[in-house]
């Protein structure tokens, strides 16, 4: 497993990792038809963002982005993105971009990490994320309503560096 | 006390207001050093977002802000964002401009409303958002580094409809 930062050059193969969770709104709150070119404004190109992808075998299985959770006051804290190839789950793709992720803020002098809507129906990665050793500080109930599971709570999960 | 939304021709009144608290950072994560036209951009031009002002005795006293809080399958959760003169504080401004949020919020149709980042030692804004049914969910610790108090909480507050 490589990770490395993203080029223009990767948007293919990440729009058709992150096309499919789009569109099954299940683990993000974002618009179910955002097209490409938002889709690609959205993950590619932000202003301070950092976009990663994972190389599984010459392959990309997934794509992480890391920024600065606010501005001004609040800049100290990080934040990032996830979206693993649901044919590669499993093999620790989400795993090596959350490590990466820790170790770039850390480098980057952030003093902490918020994820501020983790779905709490998607367990697996409630359950990583616990193992890197973030916490759930708290829960917003019912602020998600998952396509089969109704309304469900997101959680925001915080490390201290 | 009259509540209305804001036009364009409100902006010289509301930056009046604005100014001080982003220059303060006591209250929001911004860019201290945000200008004019990035605060015009911040607070009266958003997709989808509603801007109110609070009229005193025909002065503008207060200025909220009502939108979704995320997109797609979060976007039933409403957010706001409040800012009162100084100089008027303690008479209630805030106080209508929130029960004006939650009303419209209400009638929008949405199920509930989230506060992502209050500043913990932001004691009036706590106790009124409590007062008007708001539960704090959740604090990210040392999310906020205030100017005087160094690095203080940052409430999730929510309101179910």
């Amino acid at each position: 497993m490589v990770i490395r930062e993203a080029t223009a050059d990767d948007w293919p193969a990440l729009w058709h990792i992150i096309r499919p969770i789009i569109e099954a709104g299940e683990t993000y709150a974002l618009d179910p038809a955002m097209d490409e070119e938002g889709a690609r404004r959205y993950w590619l190109l932000g202003e301070g963002v950092r976009t990663t992808v994972a190389e599984l075998d010459g392959e990309i299985a997934g794509t992480a982005n890391g920024y600065a959770n606010r501005q001004g006051n609040g800049s100290h804290v990080a934040s990032g993105s996830f979206m693993v190839d649901a044919d590669k789950s499993g093999k620790g793709v989400g795993r090596a971009l959350g490590e990466d992720l820790i170790a770039w803020a850390r480098e980057a002098g952030f003093r902490s990490i918020q994820f501020n809507a983790v779905v709490e129906t998607n367990a697996p990665a409630v359950a990583l994320w616990k193992s890197l050793g973030f916490e759930i500080v708290g829960t917003a109930p019912g602020a998600f309503e998952h396509p089969s599971e109704g309304f469900v709570g997101l959680h925001i999960m915080y490390l201290e560096l």
